[in-house]
């Protein structure tokens, strides 16, 4: 298997179809199938207490997701996810960034599915923990 | 059972403790073990091409069950969200508020359970489904 | 939306197409996009202590589901579980039935999803609670 | 980290407690946080065609984790699962036992998280992925 979008093409991507977020987001690693994501953590992402919300959390395990398969298929911004679920273990570190790793565990005709481990920025324990599905429609199928 | 917070309660209690996002939120009705939330869709809410965004939605179902649980245990900002599972069904409809009716399923010393189905304000099927479980800490335990 | 199988029809299906379960489960009532079904519960589904097992309940939900879909497309047996996710809440009572109340809440052309409510026959709260994707395949479509 | 029991410790509580079971099960692999299971794939985990059936698969999952959690901890029975989610990825090969490759995230006073990764015998692809959650009763936690 072999990558279809660099890392910067992925950081173009986001920067062209999700402009209010893509700030937020930085792509750190990428090997066919295998994905690291930071979240750059600000104000906007936090909790009382100082702690990454989680809508946050789900944010970046979603689009670290979407971008793994789209690395995998190409740029199409309509791949849709249809199912979550989400484990949350520990509270995230205050003012930390956090880092998801990311595997594609299947890249299937109509669906696809991949998982997520999210950990605070130089903690050895995760965070939280995702898997996710996402549908992938019949125009992009080839 | 009888609730401990009323539909005010709960308003003052947002406005207090979660200030960033207490205006996205309504309490519609409340009763014992179920409560109507609306999301007022806000441009911050959309996704290109006007759909409610994922994180949206999952904050609708996770404040929603929340505050379902305060209702009856009384307002206590320190009940975690330990899980939570997504079903995503259909494209909610461009820049309309989402209505979760949400009820309790488990209402136990430890850990609480609640779900949620969203749909578009008018519409009569769900955009998406929800399950949250929430752990209680000792110090709420009585 | 109408009924493409009855009752009858769905406990002929699951006579001849899983004959080793077939037994275990009964539809005690039928509507479109709801079914309910029983689990006749016996010493193979039980654990220490009586209580029915996890893969008992989760072959509840998964047959249950499946049945409420087929009763709507019509007997087709290839239709796949993609995902599930099962909160269980409370001990099922020993030596009880099972009940789930199942609702589809997607029939897509791809997708279809439901979810169930189960509890020990003659309890007022639920036992567990199970939510169901399944694929249907291309040659189902139409 | 280190294990409170063996994989031999294992196996005699396995026989004990869930007898019913204890000889579908090998576990092949034990380490500190992690465990491999075998299930011993027989006619009663199939279903027609010859794929393994959804119970038996969630049934591998929930027992790997279990075990690993009470590797950890002792042979206690009394952990309960209170949450699973699983993504049925591929169709496990016909006849072929499947192994659950099993790493628990999180092992807390209350709550304990692991994840499995199952794949049929020989496979070098998933066929399925479970994540489990599981209460540890007040008379365990020492």
């Amino acid at each position: 298997m072999t990558l279809k979008m660099s890392m910067d093409d992925l950081a173009q991507f986001m920067a062209a179809e999700f402009p209010q977020v893509a700030d937020d987001f930085v792509v750190e690693d990428l090997r066919p199938m295998y994905l690291t994501m930071r979240l750059k953590v600000s104000a906007r992402h936090l909790r009382p207490g100082g702690t990454v919300s989680g809508p946050a959390i789900f944010a970046l395990a979603d689009v670290g997701v979407y971008l793994a398969i789209l690395s995998m298929i190409g740029p199409q911004a309509l791949a849709v996810t249809t199912n979550c679920s989400l484990d949350f273990m520990r509270k995230p570190a205050a003012g930390v960034d956090l880092i998801a790793d990311i595997r594609l565990l299947k890249l299937g005709r109509v669906l696809a599915v991949g998982d997520a481990l999210i950990r605070s920025y130089g903690a050895d324990v995760p965070a939280a923990r995702a898997s996710l599905t996402y549908s992938i429609p019949p125009a992009l199928r080839g």
